[in-house]
């Protein structure tokens, strides 16, 4: 099967990080290929960030001519606009946030997340609760550093393991890299914490393959049927 | 004062309607200013039409060089955006579901909402609980209606009447319009149903002014900060 | 327009205080009228008095006789009578407690009170939870002063720094004054701690001014019922 | 042990009827001494009874002079106070609400609550939720029969009847009697339903009991703390 | 009348200590006979465990064969079984856990637990919530000690107020006892704190005693049905 | 890899048709053994069997000397004892109940439990709750038939359409099978119903190799630790 991995921002580099990292989870016969967002912004920190992303990424699948794929998994921690493309496509569609939560919720009683700064946290209590899966979250914990910060392995692994104990604090018995930017980081710091360390770009790999064996699509019979159609414009293109 | 009162849709009729009930009622002093997103979707109904307007209603307040404005009113019930356009500006921002919400609550036990399509509910749902106002909501009911289709008041009367007893039944003692198109109606249907009937619009122009008048601002202390600075794109402009 | 602001204890000097601080809020061409309890206690801290003071509210609007007014202030923070007066009168009622947290949703995420003694806070968190705007209060912090003791200026702006930096280490972005008699210190403080703070006198009197304005009364159709005619007692007259 | 039995109202028949029924319950060496107000709602329905009641009941126990006693029951179906109540003597309080709530927790996986007016439910769910026992709580339902009618047996069955069956289909598997008044309906009604029905009066004077045999009283140290000395007036005497 | 109350382990010595505990909070007139489950863990620490015994408990149960009773009073702090117990005997069940919840919520507005060791906080919070008082728990504590610990008075007594004193800063203003071991402790540590302390134990057999006392019994309408006739085996007897 | 599902009951008949169910979703490369406790009930419905089949799960994995296995499979739908069995064994554990959850969370806004019993309904709630996944379900549903009548495909289709429908008026835009016996017929009346019909036991098997191919374990660090060593009797072995 074939998945397409949408990066929340438009920096490329950040799009072959999480391919590489959607790659290792991925099962023989899928395939991945990454999607960079044609616009938006550079790296989504904050709201105003994450509803560009989401209208970019939308814009980005709705023009896509590539070959057919099987599922998308949305790679923005927190990030808005994974009920859009719900709607759009007619394939499953699994956000990295809500696939790190419900894999983390089989691993534990509660679960605890550990984001860049601070600012997110917000968004990300909000994803997780409209999915559905924001019972078990103890806390949700900022490290203080940017997203394109987190090139600097060891100043970053030093500030997940002090988040980490913090919600470990909280009662968390379960951790989730609460980035895309952060994968990898789990086979890291995942022994010296002596907890579980969910990814969740793998874990959004493995549930959307999981859908896809399955036969399972989205709905239409509710809120999230397909969009109307109607007269659309898509950006007016200024920097 | 001023106020911009922000369709979240290119319909610029809608616009015109919006803001001939904002400044009906805005206070003496108050200055109203209709702004149309020069792109998104003709009408906002779902969540894809949702995120896109988001995008686009922030983008055309990024780009307004009107005059400087006390505060912003957002009108597109249940949609998108008010968290990312309160960290962009610097003055007070009240969306319509928000602000309708608040004022029924100080009319009643519990209140319901009237909306356009039944699709719209969760969204309704999602905005009134992130707002902090979902505890006393009864219902969201959906009138069948799409938000074009409000020209017919007839028709759109007798659907509004029928959606509202269906609330009540549900326990709501105050309702409030569900879509900026269906300002104007809470005259014409709040004598035949007994029960008071908030407009977001006005409601929120009621709200933006109090704030104003008390010098309160959004705080920046958290999750609503500035945006940080970095490199955005504002769509590629395809239809 | 002529709003009533009833305070709920007996001190006439703290009637005038809230007086001048609903006058300072209150729009050009509002009158606002204070009333002062014939009866109940000097102060209201804790429960049995608030709900003395709940019925000797009451009584004092059921047998004033003034002019009409189009409204009703509740200046008692976290005190108890506001669905009664709303049953009692036919304009509508606001209460200062709801009304500070109706604004201060609209100014952050999460908002945090600081009230008098730490064993109000109960009574706050309850009174929060019913008016439906409980969700997004992150805490309710005392500073250990007394009703009668916020004359001290000095002392009282200390105590509240202190007990909002616990709020914000709570969440809170943004803060509300937990009591009528700390109409004022908005001012001092705001900028000290770089947080909006809302006062609820004020709130109150813009949310009554809101809903005059727009036609909105409270709703007969369910709970708040006017009260069925019947033989009733109000008081004994003992100290 | 003695046990005061305080009537929410001022109908002495209420009272003696209310005394019948808790002495009924009580056990060996219990006597019951049942307390009318002097003053307050002959009945109470609506949060202005309601609050008027509260006041007068905590008068009336603040100038009690009968021998010394164990506890207090508080046979206000919904009926404010009890905190109040809680704060000013120094012996266990338990209200019929809450009791009837606790106990029916330990017969079925959901309870219901067949009250007597429908504008009574809401002041009914909120005392169950702050006191703590509202989760399992499925319905309230109102008969549509004021307190002063229920002396009218076939017509009081039939209603609570027709209540049960709303209670039951709403997930219900136990049901309280919702006002003080209804105390003996459980035998005529619940062997014609099937279910088990819970009286608050005998509930709350078995609480009672156990806690005064367990040697347990109010905490003081926290929200529950003795009234604070101060100038209090308690009503002005006029009707 | 006559309670059993079954211990959740095979422990003798520790279902001696419960009985010794029920017997002194039994009224005259009432029996109480222990009965220890012939199989399961010798104490209860860990869900493994809890499941075990709430099998062993039910089988033991099942085929006692001693006189009959009116009551059963199950004796494990946040052990599983209660509902199981509830559709096998058709006397009514009270659970030690629940029992001492609905107490303390009748003496204070927060309660806190304190239990052994800190593994079992979430079975004990997860069945406060399913019997419907959790949310009235401010924090449940562990002390550090095993169940088989609690010999040693001194060191338990300690354990006890530390942990106690978390549970008060957490909001708790009375205590629970948690786990049926502890029974006793009340007397010693309550003058200490100056909060009331509910033993679950004492409790249960009041609930117990007042729900036979009033001809209450579990709700067969509905979950608690009694279990459907069919072939089951109890056990292989392997240790 | 290998995954042992455990049946609930001693049916073997419904290991047999779980196995077939698990095999036909399971990957390339993962074996499937069926797993029939010795002993227990010959079917689970209520809390007797529940807790009767908890401990004799927990018996058979226990005692089970086949080769290693890398996850179990727990196929009772509602039914108690994950906790337990993931403190037992050292690789991921995952119950069908909410396997089919997770995986109806990311296909709808709201999904829907059809199951056998009514009297399921409560067990069903409860388990969903505390694996955090409760939120988004809007109902969960009987069809009136046993655990034992689903062989007849005509009545059991017929029912579960019934069901269905009344699941989707509540809201709910995805279906879950709610019993391991209907696996096979989310094919059937999938089509028929227009909406996603999720198998647990299918969604468990994908989760469990998800969860094994990501290398994630069950944290010890918390409330599932490791059983205490101890003794322990499972069972006397008398029917």
């Amino acid at each position: 099967m074939r998945i397409v991995v949408t990066n929340c921002n438009t920096t490329q580099e950040m799009t072959a990080e999480i391919v590489r990292g959607a790659r290792s989870a991925a099962g023989q016969g899928t395939t991945v290929t990454g999607l960079t967002p044609a616009w938006g912004p550079e790296s989504a920190e904050g709201w105003l960030d994450s509803y560009l992303s989401a209208a970019a990424v939308l814009d980005t699948l709705r023009t896509h001519d590539g070959p057919p794929y099987d599922a998308v998994v949305m790679a923005g921690f927190g990030e808005h606009g994974r009920e859009g493309v719900r709607e759009l496509v007619d394939v499953p569609v699994v956000d990295i946030t809500e696939a790190a939560a419900h894999l983390a919720c089989l691993l534990g009683r509660r679960y605890g997340v550990v984001t860049t700064l601070e600012r997110s946290r917000g968004q990300i209590e909000d994803s997780l609760e409209l999915a559905g899966v924001g019972r078990n979250c103890a806390a949700v914990v900022g490290t203080g550093l940017g997203v394109l910060d987190l090139g600097d392995t060891g100043r970053t692994q030093a500030a997940f393991l002090a988040a980490a104990e913090r919600a470990r604090d909280a009662g968390a018995e379960v951790l989730v890299l609460g980035c895309a930017g952060m994968t990898g980081l789990q086979r890291a710091v995942g022994e010296k914490l002596g907890l579980p360390v969910v990814d969740g770009v793998a874990a959004a790999v493995k549930l959307a393959e999981a859908l896809v064996t399955m036969g399972l699509r989205t709905s239409r019979a509710g809120s999230l049927a397909k969009p109307v159609p109607k007269r659309r414009t898509w950006g007016a293109g200024r920097d």
